[in-house]
């Protein structure tokens, strides 16, 4: 099974993408496809003598979606762009995946653009795992869809339920509407209708969860539109951040403090592990029909890792597959078109 | 000057909140008129033997709003509520603000029902300050309004940009809009829009921020639909307290790491103190012609102490006219109506 990865998007690439690549493919005994400019990426290779083992193939691509690019314009005009080109390998059945860390917004469109969508979806929706007091759990769409209907956040929902079962090892995922109040009536216009819709879709859905109750492990699956999903992830990093640097500047203030911080510094180090989003690295796309996994622009090797890891699981266990399923059990629709990539 | 206080609504009513009201009174050198059911008042007064200097008046009121009624309903059917009874002693001029721990739509519904809004305001926004790297912001809305349109946004950071001069002593604050990209092309139909309309309204607007950078202090103004800002404040509240819990958890796992965490505690309360909500304890109502703050329903008392000082202090600064001014500068709109309470 070969992944495909773009090794050209992301701030720190390709090194960082094609270091993280590698140590994931020798760890999973499987190969890479590296998708981008080919100079480049021979060179950043020559400095790894061990990438003997893992069995490496090239696409080359000229060209390149710039973060702050807007992605639809881009996607059009570059048929050459390394995450295209990282897409239509999955599409042409040469790879199970695609991973990337460049533009986010031109991973998706490359994605929905190359592998269509599943029947029944109308909406892909962008996953991600957040960490909560009793372990993991997902939290869609983070921002493929800024406006979303009451059907598309129970499709979501359906979605989602199977990257719980698959990921965070949950057989039976209870779901959560993200909203300003528990009560059925709380929230906007979108909420309390897609709470009446959630209530009649035979998901284990508990009703709103309040924001401040995502990070509590009450819910396996919390569905938000992309807005608000985007605006909430965002905030939680802001806020570790800020945290980590008041705290620090805190603990450097006196000698006492700062004795006190090294001798607790491996308790520091293990709670950033648990709070730390590189640990999972990157999110799937859920809808599509392929694999598609973006991470962080700022991705860390351990990131793309991790990232590269999760789509080659997901891969394994024929995720795109039982999301087809999950939604045709949901609409009773008819049976889901081809899967892209699951020859790969 | 006299500060209404709403001695029944919130969770540990009426002990913290008379407690909080009367450390603000002692040292600010203000009267309170607390408003609630009589006996139960007294009975916590009687405690307090040094309730002494502080001129307190009673407004007997026989019912309350409880947490999770329907605020709407309750404030139509409860006349005699005590947050209705507190609203109208600053309408007739006998107190110059109102503080309700109470259900929080309740409290606003008194203060809009009271009050009135302020000419060329269409929606109040409520206003929360939140630690940021250089200091404070303030967010707005942060659930007045669950459906806003551009427009606004647009009063909201005018109101937004009195609050932090008057509270944050910024005096040409930068306003910023919460979106899920830097360009102004990025967010939803809403943010869009606003943003085109903040870019000409006169005021310092820096664009969009992401949710990531809301603590960064880049904006003193952050402005943003109810559900938004709402789920933003949520989520962080939630955060800090798993990544306490989480923390204190790995802190207490060795002895080393639970010594060093002694050593260093008095970093961790100073920390706790930069990012504790409740050093400002209360958020103002913005756009109704009186002064009315809320605290949580779970104020301690410190809380309900910072927030009746707020509403002493903003009363005193005329802050509702200042709003008024800022509205009727922003619209060009004719001479604000009148202000209640100011006289009190």
């Amino acid at each position: 099974m070969h992944i495909a990865i773009d090794a050209a998007g992301g701030d720190f690439a390709p090194r960082n993408i094609i270091d993280g690549a590698l140590v994931a493919a020798r760890h999973g005994g499987f190969g890479l496809t590296l998708v981008g400019h080919r100079p480049a990426i021979e060179a950043e290779l020559a400095r790894h003598g061990d990438a003997g083992p893992v069995d490496v193939r090239f696409v080359d691509a000229a060209d390149v979606v710039g973060v702050a690019e807007p992605p639809a314009a881009a996607i059009r005009r570059k048929p050459q762009a390394s995450v295209r080109q990282a897409a239509e390998v999955v599409a042409r059945g040469d790879a199970a995946a695609f991973f990337s860390a460049g533009n986010t917004g031109a991973a998706l469109l490359a994605a929905h653009a190359a592998f269509g969508l599943l029947s029944g979806v109308e909406r892909p929706a962008l996953a991600t795992a957040i960490p909560t007091r009793r372990g993991s759990a997902v939290l869609l769409d983070a921002g493929a869809n800024v406006e979303c209907r009451p059907r598309h956040l129970v499709q979501f929902a359906a979605m989602g339920c199977v990257y719980a079962r698959l990921s965070l090892g949950v057989s039976r995922p209870r779901v959560g509407l993200l909203s300003i109040g528990e009560e059925a009536t709380k929230g906007n216009e979108l909420t309390r209708d897609a709470h009446r819709r959630l209530r009649d879709s035979g998901l284990d859905f508990i009703g709103n969860i309040e924001a401040r109750d995502i990070f509590s492990g009450q819910a396996d699956v919390i569905v938000c539109d992309g807005f608000t999903g985007n605006v909430a992830l965002k905030v939680s990093e802001g806020l570790v951040e800020m945290v980590e640097a008041l705290l620090r500047d805190e603990l450097n203030r006196t000698f006492t403090t700062r004795f006190g911080f090294l001798l607790s510094s491996r308790a520091f180090r293990r709670f950033r592990r648990r709070v730390d989003y590189s640990e999972v690295g990157g999110a799937p796309l859920l809808g599509v029909a392929g694999l598609c996994v973006v991470g962080h622009g700022c991705s860390s090797v351990k990131a793309v890792r991790n990232a590269v890891v999760l789509a080659y699981r997901f891969a394994n266990q024929r995720f795109v597959e039982r999301v087809a399923g999950e939604i045709a059990a949901l609409s009773g629709a008819a049976r889901p078109g081809s899967v892209k990539g699951s020859s790969g």
